[in-house]
């Protein structure tokens, strides 16, 4: 199912790529939140493709219709629902797919599991992180007002890696790195790779400031157990980790483990490495994820597959428009996973009358 | 709460380390499956204390009373209970514990989230994994009756990493890697960090053989999701990845596409960058996860902490029994994991009439 | 939430009466199931508004738009997404509505939960009633197609009672009575009503032939249990019992005790007090729901109520279009519920490999 | 499964009537809850057999030992885990019962689903009750401290009503009614019915007291969808109803709306027709409910079953320790699941910055 259900919130995604539309609902939001439509759209179009060349050509306005749960600007404590058109649908792209699955794509499970590949990739297309955006969009437009900001970068793509250290918002950018050099590096990487009709990967970092320490739960209902959860539903990504994650597993417990201090009578730890999150519960540091994202595998280069029909190997050229590289798109979904998730631990813990060290 | 709910297995984890016993229920496995009690004592034995002088000197029976699910060797199709009498307590291990939260424990948001420090770890204890691996260890026999196997091997101690390729079980091995001579390399290391008050981490790789193409789903339904949300539940698991994972974020799309081609009439990719999942469902290549655990948090060097009712620094020396690496009893927690994972998405499978590619 | 999460089924019901549409996500259905457009908009006929004088003079056209899960007339496997339009919304036949609340509605329960009064009843409206039709249209025809046949009728309204035993589909007729003559009765009491500014309530009874025997589970996973949950959403809905119900709690138990017999070698009960359940399982007997409804609460009469702002008593005159009886729409909801119900659990049942008495 | 999942609270019960225990694990109640344990043995004293000449002659100490959760008389806010043992069992009290299903029990259809025939009923046996208002009775006590009474009475047995109006508790009481002469008359309509082999049914009211306007939600989020759900898992419940409930099927509009009205500056309704609840959401009047318990199925009469082994005809004579009405026992079950829910819903409701009518 393309439910997500967290303890306070549920959302579910629905709708096709080649579709009429795409949409979502969302039930669990307070009432009485203010809701900014134009910052909504802002973070929309961090999403949308078609924005630039390094972008599928695809164009989508992108723009949520929704049918309850917003009034006034303002939510009404049921549940939101909202539908996004998809406007700019060429099925035709699409011609040769029907029994050759393409590698790296889900056209061979869709076939087995489904029978049959569906343009554009059916459910599992990246479009319907719109509707998912919509919802984390809402969800971090909460979390700021409770003085909780969700940054995030490009940590690297391909081997062009950016060392600068995340502490201020990138999205206002075209390319959301810290170190502009090394973005324009990853920039030229990706339209030399899109002239050898190849694509690249990356890493994603995302960074929570202000989440209250107490979040979250033990065993299955720690933060890492949600969030991975919600992360690895973006289409592409294929490895999630936290603080020192799979660095952490060659340190020593005396150079892993975040010694406590005392800082202006508050308890915090002098490092991070585990990435603000003890014991499936945050700690009040920073919350640390990084998000490993596969190269596109829509790629113009000619590939080996199977016509599943005929059982019989063939070539395979995949025309249409595609990303040569799915990492700046896939970094509002990210944040949108993640404040989803964060969300709800935050609104769950409401329910509980304790909370703080008193 | 310490439920995993699947779409058709739920399991729900109960009891404290330091409490009377620990126990869970599991409902959903089908009625009639034949279990041996030996094997799966076998199984635990792999995860239980105080087997060897790498871990902890706590020595726990580990056996299972079973209050309902299993009669006669079969399993009856209603839920299955079991407890497991926790036989060697020593809270007095514990005794400075109580106000000054252990460095990379969830000693600290413990104290935030319920207001106290529980000793032995309470509801974040490792001692939560022994039903865990009850209910996984069930889930392996089903699995193995229909044809899939589970491996598992330790990828990697601190600095010493295993190349050998995992083809055949490792669980006879004291020391479950593939290449013995690396494996006693870890050994050594783990006995030398143990020597210096200190503790290692380590990788762990788990590969699944047999599984039909087709189990999963797209976005939130997907097997990395589920998957993942499992292992994190795991006490010290910080990073998770699939086939080529954080690697595959530095190579090219032609480089990671795997291209399908027939093998005996069968489809196959002829590499499996993907770890066997594509679009969230299982491709029928076998399955590949890699699972960062970091060092014990529990070392003997002081330690820099904060008492948390005076609220003045610190100094931690932690006595009691620990393990110096929680890697080799963490290979069958990871493979529980996975097996209730993939026993769901098998028996949720069988709920759809249209199976494989006909 | 509007969201009924069963074993296999989930769905969830979105939109608003005076929003532009309404709509929901069903999903949990196996692929390659024929679906009959026609045969689902003839039953949501049967729901829709303005077919008779008896029923409100708003006229819908109800005809579901599929986003998603159904492809050529079967279903895909994926989840499925269907939007209806709203095409006839009056806001201004509720101008006065909006600190005043209507007794029986649920206007002042939603003015104290959210703050305020929605025209047309918001998320509480019998409208979300039609997304709820669609999707227990899809589970009725395969259902029907597995031999089970869901019959219903109205049983009594007001103080007309229809003697009538249920053995054959009623949803042919304009009035769905056994009895004819007492349908017409019923007609006249409702028309009666209407003209005196009231309303009438009844009650219905829904007959399900064909359910093979061990679908449901003991304690929260009975069918008792999983029934009534989904029939008190219906609005309007007040009481509901299974067998004799209320009646067998006069009876002793040598009278209400179902006798075990053998009918052409398959085991019966030679009567059928307990509705086609014991423990929560069906026993392959007829099963047996009758379902209360209270009278519709929007009269011409003035009534007594409230200003909430001025927190002054007022009288109150409800204008507009209503149902002076909504017992028969309700009929086919009462069938859309059960079906959803016993449609999960008959898709569930198909995950255990043991089935029947063998 | 065992299990019931609210929006805050899920309880899972496990064990068996003739295993060495049963048990719950309650996840969701908050830290810092006081627990009266004498408090909590009284109300499990209410359900447990052996108390009275109305009832089996089974004797359970029925004392819950807690693993998890509750520490130094105040609840954690970890999830409670509690294991009562099964002291009394007498499984050859059931020796014929292996292949013929005693009428109006679970035995026929628990064969059909798990292949046999248990002893004590298994998964559906009454024993399972006891944890049940483990969690109940701890949940009565967080509503109580909360301004919330839940009181309830014995309606009716058989043809013998109590016109009483229920005002205050009847818990002190050996039959629990509110006109005591028409309780000796139900007690010895049952040693009648007894001293014939027979048993008796009846119906049971529950009343809540203080409870604030605004919980619940609309459609499947309703408390009657929550209520009736958890009330229809009690072993024998076969009708719920709210309010008026079938009654209201007669009234008219007029008649059963109730009106709004001013009462030293609240809101209340002048009459109670809707039992507490419009469009699934409490109104801040008191909550209605009645629950129909069929007669115990188990009576000494001889009775028409059928051999399922030999597929033959046969007479059955119970022998063994039964109940002549449990009625009276399954009164604090009413309670227990009612608490549940209505707490489960007062937690929920604690996520919404906004409550009342300001």
């Amino acid at each position: 199912m393309s439910t997500l259900s967290g303890d306070t919130l549920r959302l579910t995604l629905f709708g096709r790529s080649h579709g009429p539309s795409v949409g979502m609902t969302l039930s669990g939001l307070p009432a009485r939140e203010p809701v900014s439509l134009p910052a909504l759209q802002d973070f929309l179009g961090r999403r949308a493709p078609g924005r630039s060349p390094l972008s599928t050509a695809r164009r989508e306005a992108d723009i949520p219709r929704f049918l309850s749960g917003i009034k006034d600007g303002v939510t009404t404590g049921e549940d939101i629902a909202a539908i996004i058109e998809n406007t700019d649908v060429k099925s035709n792209d699409y011609p040769s797919l029907t029994t050759v699955p393409r590698p790296g794509h889900a056209d061979y499970t869709s076939y087995v599991k489904y029978g049959r590949i569906e343009p554009g990739g059916g459910p599992f297309s990246g479009r319907l992180t719109a509707p998912l955006c919509v919802a984390g969009g809402l969800c971090l437009q909460i979390l700021r007002r409770r003085g909780i900001t969700v940054l995030s970068r490009i940590l690297s793509i391909g081997e062009v890696d950016d060392q600068g250290d995340l502490t201020a918002p990138t999205c206002e950018k075209a390319f959301p790195v810290v170190d502009d050099a090394q973005g324009e590096a990853m920039a030229r990487a990706i339209l030399q790779a899109k002239a050898q009709g190849d694509s690249l990967g990356g890493v994603i970092q995302c960074r929570v400031l202000g989440l209250p320490a107490g979040l979250g739960g033990p065993l299955f209902d720690g933060l890492e157990s949600r969030l991975s959860a919600a992360l690895f539903a973006i289409p592409a990504v294929k490895g999630v980790d936290f603080g020192s994650g799979f660095d952490a597993a060659r340190l020593r417990g005396s150079e892993n483990n975040d010694p406590f201090a005392l800082e202006t009578g508050r308890v915090v730890t002098t490092t991070n490495h585990c990435g603000g999150i003890l014991g499936g519960i945050s700690t009040g540091m920073p919350l640390e994820i990084r998000v490993a994202v596969k190269p596109t595998p829509s790629i113009a280069l000619p590939q080996r597959s199977v016509d599943l029909k005929a059982m019989t190997p063939t070539t395979l050229q995949i025309t249409g428009r595609h990303d040569p590289c799915i990492v700046p798109r896939a970094v509002p979904c990210v944040e949108a996973a993640a404040a989803l998730i964060l969300c709800d631990a935050l609104l769950s813990n409401g329910k509980e009358p304790h909370h703080g060290t008193d």
